[in-house]
């Protein structure tokens, strides 16, 4: 039996990292009795919520022989508070069963939901993973978690320190240091439950589209929708998009391109007229009472006059039927048709991502487009991608689709990653997350000060985790007994 | 020599904790010096940024014979930029100095700033402290820590753990767990550099006070104003005051009452008669565009119908001279006026502090107001406090200003604060902030699962600080060698 959809490491030419065992949990005790377990025999557990975070490595461990702990079991949705807009949810809640409780409860909360989501909304927010609300950057709307220690110890975070408080999923801080950071995209501990706030559904949603005729209009776009974020009229994130890959949710390649190397002008061409697109593509939304959405919409009308902007205006509370496939994400609606990116080439589809933080400016933007485009071209694929573009900082995201069972384009896109990873450190810029197989390559990186963060790191986890039984490896930080094999890709 | 102003301790009838020296590093290289020098000898150094934390302990060290650490020295602000909205700055930095430097730099940025400007703005965001626009979270705001460790290691958290990063201010997350949450309150490092987000100086800003006329009016005009704090009508907290505070801002007690015991019913009623204000009185602003602005007011308007709504309509680049005392803090003006509010009774002005979380709901304030009220009239003081209201939670707030040199009053704060933590305990609530004489009192408190948060905090301590150096004590928090002296008040 596998939970590991594939093998995540055949494109590097390895053998599979599956793990030799699986427990699903289905409460807080089973998972102390598993970390007890693992430490007494020194077995390693690799946690994942649903094991859904694919481009990045799935449900794969790091370390052969690991014991695969699931926590799809423990998938209560605790509590939703309409009145504070929170609710308490297990790991094992995807964004499709939050979603389908609200709406069935009644609730007049609305979610905040990543492309794809049959993922953990827990697990989602722990990799600091994001949506296209205004709730968007999914880590900072948690409050509250609980979390098993390595040793078994039952911790929660925050006001939870205070027995049975009433503002655990209400207040952040608590009393003392802040713990919670401490367990995001880490191995520090195990998340059983978690607070995430949610935003009451508004009366209105505007999902603007801004398209921008020419490739040079990614600077002028970016330079011109970030004051407007950093003063707070555009509410959500701007996820931006060149022309193949919105082609790519909606089409294959082949639709476009059928030739060998990367796709030409002309078929990009293609694409922009066929789809009634730009070279660049914003997307945003307004929420709130209609008269509030229409004078930030004037703002906005007035910023954007050099381009083409197409506004869909939605109540707040659409029938999800009735939202055109496109403006789903800034409506907080999860689907799971976007699966259909990675099947761009062909063949048994494969596809994994590269996450690139970057100032939010247009000559940053643009510096992290050529480096991209121009190593993605090298290795004979196509530049999809573009950036999600946030009041303070922008992620250049570029997606590459694979065929998994072809060995040419899986030994390029086992090439590619660390070629990318070292042109962009050069250039000043680095991934804020990373494939299970690139995770040391890209924590490598991260060696200011003689590595000072990493070892800090390493010495709250040696506190907190003698025995080095959970996730070692997990974004390159090893336990004291496995520092010696660190950066070795498993094989 | 002493930075400690007066003797923060006296009104428990103790002895003065005055350190036995202070150190006064101008550099990031004197703070390693120190921290190694103190680990060397034992000798617990006692950290403050400026040491204007008054109505909680000023700069008082937790022991007695600990070497105070001043970084008032540091006071660089190292960058301020306005594209992106955000500075960089050393412990020093005081928000009046962070004020002065962006008007006469010409900076297009305004500050967060709480009710007293001379204290430093790392100090003020690490204590979890806010203000009262947009940004007044302050710990929120705060983007990239550079702190030094007990071992005189130099350690950039975020975006800071890669070389150089352009992105250190800008994106909180970085690469594996998130460390700066491990330095606020806390004992485990020194911050020694912090970007903190600013926010663009808006074209309008309106300052709304709303006036309620009945005590009884506190949870209607709570359970009218939370909804538009959750769905971001509201862009600020709301302050809400009762009569007596907003009456000590402006004038002393013996204005309106000379007799002894709390102020009786027609003494407020005087005072709200001759201010024209209400028996509770929110306040909150709107920032942005004017067509924005009036949008939301509208929102507000409809929502607040029953009560006395005063609006002020300011350019976001006036001239402080012509704002409104009482309309500074929402426009992020520091000043000093408000330290008279310790001079309410007269004598030697003393205050102190309780900063009590709860549910942002109206019957959760009626529940704090009235166990406060009465506990703080038990013993002879003035129930002068209020909310500051945000979308998920509520902070009560009682300011009990007293004369130090009256040994009858000074022993009635004594007795007062051990009763109001154990009080609200009981009804479910706990402060999140706590005089230097009561920080174990407090984190005696959150004690659940076996204290499994304070153990997991001291297991992070003995590793980050195995001589225990670093503020013994501080928020509860102490190392091994100190533990078995826990929750003594230092006499």
């Amino acid at each position: 039996m596998s939970v590991v959809e594939g093998d995540p490491f055949s494109f590097l030419g390895s053998a599979a990292v599956n793990p030799a065992e699986i427990v699903r949990p289905t409460s807080v005790e089973e998972v102390q009795a598993a970390v007890r377990a693992a430490a007494a025999s020194g077995t390693p557990l690799w946690t994942v919520s649903r094991g859904k975070n694919l481009g990045y490595g799935g449900a794969a461990p790091r370390v052969p022989g690991s014991t695969l702990l699931d926590l799809s079991g423990m998938d209560r949705i605790l509590e939703v508070d309409d009145e504070s807009g929170y609710c308490v949810v297990e790991p094992g809640v995807t964004f499709l069963a939050l979603d389908e409780h609200l709406r069935a409860t009644g609730s007049r909360l609305m979610p905040s939901v990543p492309d794809i989501g049959w993922g953990s909304v827990i697990g989602n927010a722990l990799e600091r993973g994001f949506g296209y609300t205004p709730h968007g950057d999914h880590s900072a709307y948690m409050c509250g978690l609980e979390v098993v220690l390595a040793d078994g110890t039952l911790l929660r975070t925050g006001m939870g320190a205070f027995p049975d408080s009433s503002a655990w999923a209400l207040y952040k801080g608590g009393y003392g240091p802040s713990l919670d950071g401490l367990f995001v995209q880490s191995n520090l501990g195990i998340v059983t439950k978690m607070g995430v706030w949610l935003m009451p559904r508004p009366e209105t949603i505007s999902v603007c589209q801004i398209g921008a005729p020419s490739d040079d209009d990614l600077a002028p776009l970016i330079d011109t929708l970030r004051p407007l974020l950093l003063d707070g009229t555009i509410q959500s994130n701007v996820v931006i998009g060149n022309a193949p890959v919105i082609a790519s949710m909606v089409s294959p390649r082949a639709a476009w391109w059928t030739g060998a190397g990367p796709m030409p002008a002309a078929a990009v061409d293609r694409i922009t007229a066929a789809l009634g697109i730009g070279r660049w593509n914003a997307r945003c939304a307004f929420y709130g009472p209609p008269a509030l959405v229409a004078a930030r919409l004037d703002v906005l009308r007035g910023a954007v006059s050099a381009f083409d902007l197409k506004v869909t205006t939605y109540p707040g509370d659409v029938d999800p039927a009735d939202v055109h496939p496109a403006d789903r994400a800034q409506l907080g609606i999860p689907s799971t048709d976007l699966i259909r990116m990675a099947e761009w080439r062909g063949g048994t589809p494969a596809h994994t991502d590269f996450s690139l933080v970057c100032p939010p400016t247009g000559r940053d933007a643009v510096r992290q487009k050529e480096l991209i485009e121009r190593k993605v071209e090298a290795h004979g694929f196509d530049y999809a991608g573009g950036f999600t573009l946030n009041p303070r900082h922008a992620i250049a995201l570029a997606l590459v689709s694979f065929d998994r069972d072809d060995p040419a384009e899986a030994a390029a896109v086992a090439a590619l990653f660390p070629e990318l990873i070292a042109d962009a450190a050069a250039a000043g810029y680095a991934p804020y997350r990373a494939h299970v197989a690139y995770m040391d390559l890209i924590a490598d990186r991260y060696d200011a000060y003689d590595s000072a963060h990493r070892h800090t790191v390493e010495r709250i986890k040696d506190a907190l985790d003698p025995a080095g039984v959970l996730s070692p490896g997990k974004q390159g930080v090893w336990p004291a007994g496995h520092r010696s094999t660190r950066g070795a890709v498993p094989r």
